[in-house]
């Protein structure tokens, strides 16, 4: 640990555990997901509604905010914190993810990675030293280190080469590192779907006295089996008494493995993105509300779900407004499915601390796997 | 008067008053400013921050509405109140300006107007009974007669002919219009800009009994001096006891010299629309949000706003959101728009009750006129 951010076990049931997070800006339950913010705003959501969905602590892109506005102009105006008006905790990532996603021209050595600016065209280079550096502008309570995100499929040899390169940067950015009170800073874990390398970068990254660790490298396109096995296994060579975070993950049913794995944390543009493409998640499985069956449907998303979309809105009413491309259905559908992973999360959590995981895990995915009911007709509708 | 609602002049400053309208969902303080909700949503808005901005009504769009979902399906749903989860009062219009701005290939006759949907291009026609029909159906508490916007400029012959077939129109949506508890029906003065057109068509529709009064036809392209002459005149043509409703206006200037010519309601797009392209409405007039001399400003918007965007949010990050295309940007600026307008409808309503409109309109002018400061570097922030 750095001693910056606190972590606590509070519980345990099989590899599951929930815990306390403790950084500068407030506690964050653990398991925990955390709601994408790019471009320093949740999308389609004010600050305010993201907390009413239950969610502690959001995620940052660093990729994205050291092209626009820029660390330094965040800095300037106070941190990312005051900047978009979200007093609690913030992780950023690395950027390094996006750079390989979205920038141009990418050339990668020892030093980092140089790139141009998928908005401009501008040239800009990102090694272990800045990406701390930007982080720390940006107020981050949670930094991630500089990786390289190893492609999939990859042999051994290029995933080992690549998982020792992130190593050389995380121990550089451990190095670069200022420790403050309630500020941490994770190693990330890569090797592929190779348990050797994950055991190799993991005992590593350890050895470097880390505040957390996360998986990185998974839901790039592996299938679901072998990203639950590497991440069983990965997650069993970590550290007890340090949270863990899957990076990137994912899909309800992603995330009820996960924490089965022993996951803390998580994050995903799913729940956003699908939002505001008319795509509602609920314990019933995935609604597209664009289908023309929605159109005359009286009855709320999901029946036992107390978020405010289906407290006062029809499922006829959201396929309205996602049909007229209005605003307002990406905004209701974001609330909706921030809403229900984070209650999710909460019925994870309770039920580790219950000690009864297996079974509310296994009652779950039944309800995923049944599907949504069609209207009854017998007037189930918006209360 | 329908028997419908209710209207009562509250207090007198000059040709201005404020007023009490009462419908079937609740009572509306005049003058009032009805944020405009073209298809079933005030764009970018919940009805929860649209009611935090002081709004008491909205205003739907029957030519949108009637195209997309239709208003049998709306009404099978319950009516737009419960399809927008909206309980206050709504106003709808005719649909009649929008088929002659929207809508392809308009035919007009006797019968109404035949046209074709900028949507898909169906062919729809809309006559007097049907707009009033389709106004029930949608479940209005106040339903506007179809009329023929008058075009700018229209020689006297033109405006006299349309004006008079508009009130052939509105005689046969008098007969059609049901009275209900809480719902009436406005009559729409045309005319264009010849006071002789306006006082035959105001006494036209002051015999035919209407709760309340439109001014049709302005804001189309004529001078601001012919529209406060033409505005006057007319409001002192109709009757005093039924509220008087200016459609589609306007700037706040044109509110505050409205409200001197003795008119209760206003709708336009302007602070909606507005807000959605970067452009903010304050107490020292417009300000540019995309401009690149916000990008470092800590300022709130408007020091003395209390909205929750001027509370919460720097102009920096505003500018920041507008450039990054983020849906928050047309969140946060239409809401401060909605908010402005209605505390500036409520700065008007204090001051006729006081009997110092004249003091404080030409202060809110100068106000206006004034600009927007720079920044002075002293250091005020965002709250």
């Amino acid at each position: 640990m750095t001693g910056g951010i606190g972590f606590e076990v509070t519980a345990r049931d099989g590899a599951a555990r929930t815990g306390q997070l403790r950084t500068a800006h407030g506690s964050v339950e653990t398991p925990c997901f955390m709601p994408v913010g790019t471009a320093a705003t949740v999308k389609a959501m004010t600050p305010e509604m993201v907390a009413r969905t239950g969610a502690e602590i959001v995620l940052g892109n660093t990729y994205h905010l050291m092209l626009r506005p820029g660390a330094e102009r965040i800095a300037s105006l106070g941190g990312l914190h005051r900047f978009m008006n979200w007093p609690r905790p913030i992780l950023t990532d690395s950027g390094g993810f996006q750079v390989f996603s979205l920038a141009a021209l990418r050339e990668i050595d020892e030093e980092g990675v140089t790139f141009r600016s998928h908005l401009d065209g501008s040239r800009h280079h990102l090694g272990p030293e800045r990406c701390v550096e930007i982080q720390a502008l940006l107020g981050a309570d949670i930094a991630m280190v500089l990786d390289e995100c190893t492609s999939y499929p990859a042999d051994e040899a290029t995933a080992a080469a690549s998982m020792r390169l992130s190593l050389r940067w995380a121990e550089r950015c451990r190095a670069a590192f200022r420790s403050a009170p309630g500020r941490g800073l994770f190693g990330i874990v890569q090797g592929g779907i190779y348990p050797a390398l994950r055991h190799e970068a993991a005992a590593a990254l350890g050895a470097m006295d880390f505040d957390g660790y996360a998986l990185g490298g998974l839901a790039v396109g592996e299938s679901s089996e072998e990203r639950f096995e590497i991440t069983r296994f990965t997650a069993s060579q970590l550290p007890e008494d340090c949270p863990r975070y899957l990076m990137g993950v994912g899909k309800p049913v992603d995330l009820i493995g996960a924490v089965e794995c022993g996951i803390d944390m998580f994050d995903c543009v799913l729940p956003t993105r699908s939002g505001r493409t008319g795509q509602a998640f609920t314990a019933r499985g995935a609604i597209n509300l664009r289908n023309a069956r929605h159109a005359h449907d009286e009855r709320p998303l999901d029946d036992a779900c107390g978020c405010p979309t289906c407290a006062g809105y029809s499922r006829a009413y959201l396929h309205h407004l996602i049909r007229a491309k209005e605003i307002l259905g990406a905004m209701l559908l974001t609330w909706h499915n921030l809403h229900y992973y984070q209650e999710l999360m909460r019925a994870l959590r309770e039920a580790v601390a219950a000690g009864g995981l297996a079974t509310v895990s296994a009652e779950l995915r039944d309800g995923l796997a049944a599907g949504d009911m069609p209207p009854t007709g017998l007037g189930t509708t918006v209360r």
